[in-house]
């Protein structure tokens, strides 16, 4: 029970498989569903010192400076990060939840998970930096958000699997661009709703990439490139979709495909969500 | 995505330190705190065999067998557990929870952990093995049960600690004999209900030990053998209290001193929950 001077967080990363932005209301989020991944963020978090350092170099991550705000505190924060942040990880907000959980263990603000989730999704939110994974990240699992609180924190519901996830990453795409544009939210709404009842319905993983892939490319998300790898990976018995938002395809039993793609990055699903290490 | 012939679980333990027994109405359950810990039972399951083992001798756990029957299957299961049994670990909880996360990925029958866990609570209430652990279990962490759902299931708020945590264990309780004496319930609910109340509005460590060690007492629960104990942790820096419901103390910063009562049980807080390994 002594001062700490610095504390360190694990939190997973997130991959979306679809999602219904919610966006105009006063508590904005997204419902939807995901995986959390074994490859995510350490943070650490020291006292009487400032900066924010992502792999080594010194960067701005806006949520994480909202979220130490929140607090009234400054602290030292270094990310180390395995999966590239703008693809479809939740890098952002597995920043913004590490730091609202290391922060709060560093300074012994005494908040619960559920305080630390909603500091660390409102930081998202006021950067336009991700809608829905803090709230996932919060459990691991398969996490699916099935109605928001007037915050915009999702209620979860968690689904336990164990499987290997490979993802191949193909480039950068602006979650703030996608939700700027009116008639692509209300495709991607309309199509998401449907996903995310009919997954309720079968809640299993092959479903989950079945409704996924239908979601991506229902929407126009999916581009040619990522509908070929997709269609790859399938054809060699795997299962695959796009990761929201990012070019990135995500696969169970895909590895090999994915590899002729370009580098993969190898994880499980976690099964925990953010947590002290 | 194969069929699997056995699907292996970790559950940790969880120690309540206080708690507000439900046992009239139609869903029953319990308030209060606990922790969980790292040390716990690893469930495995395997299908086309039958029969239950504990540490390699068979036995009898009546709520894993009420799990077994609320899945209508049959499989052989073997637990291993690092904590004693009736003691005040919730291990019946663990066991009772570990087997419908290890029999639902079994079977497939894609359940969420909300569902597991509704199952493994009833077949707890059924048996009057427990009442609290397996809504703690769910999260991992400091778990507080703050209300209970209409199946007497706890909706739970969790905070995350990674101290480690010692125990000594002089014997067992009966948690059905405890809640059959109307008058020791009585006082129960009220220590109980008052403690949770104010671990709410300060809800560091610290004081979960010092709410935990006065409910131990004004209840009467706590022996003089116990509170010699706690009171020897106290003298020497540490803190303690009684694990609800067992002849046990639990204590952070007391090892050596728990060493000169027995055999110690050391673990950290588990943050995590029940999981498949």
């Amino acid at each position: 029970m002594s001062e700490r001077y610095s504390v360190s967080v694990f939190c997973p990363s997130h991959i979306t498989g679809f999602f219904v932005p919610e966006i105009t209301g006063r508590g904005k989020g997204a419902l939807g569903a995901g995986i959390n991944l074994s490859s995510g963020v350490i943070i650490r978090a020291e006292r009487n010192e400032r900066g924010l350092y992502l792999n080594g170099k010194s960067v701005e991550i806006p949520p994480v400076n909202s979220v130490l705000n929140s607090f009234n505190v400054e602290a030292r924060i270094e990310v180390e990060s395995s999966v590239p942040p703008g693809c479809g990880f939740g890098v952002s907000g597995a920043c913004a939840l590490g730091t609202a959980v290391a922060v709060n263990k560093l300074f012994n603000a005494g908040l619960s998970l559920d305080e630390l989730v909603e500091i660390a999704h409102l930081s998202e939110i006021r950067n336009r930096t991700g809608l829905g994974d803090v709230s996932a990240q919060k459990t691991g699992g398969l996490a699916v958000r099935k109605a928001l609180k007037p915050s915009g924190v999702a209620i979860t519901e968690k689904f336990l699997f164990d499987d290997a996830v490979d993802v191949v990453v193909f480039g950068e795409i602006s979650t703030e661009k996608i939700i700027s544009d009116d008639d692509m939210v209300r495709g991607i709404q309309k199509s998401g709703r449907e996903k995310l009842r009919k997954f309720l319905k079968n809640p299993s993983l092959n479903n989950f990439f079945k409704l996924s892939r239908e979601f991506s490319i229902e929407t126009g998300l999916a581009d040619e490139r990522i509908i070929d790898v997709i269609e790859a990976v399938e054809a060699r018995g795997g299962m695959a979709s796009m990761a929201m938002l990012g070019r990135a395809v995500f696969a169970i039993n895909g590895r090999d495909v994915l590899e002729e793609y370009g580098e993969v990055i190898s994880s499980r699903i976690d099964p925990c969500g953010v947590r002290l290490i």
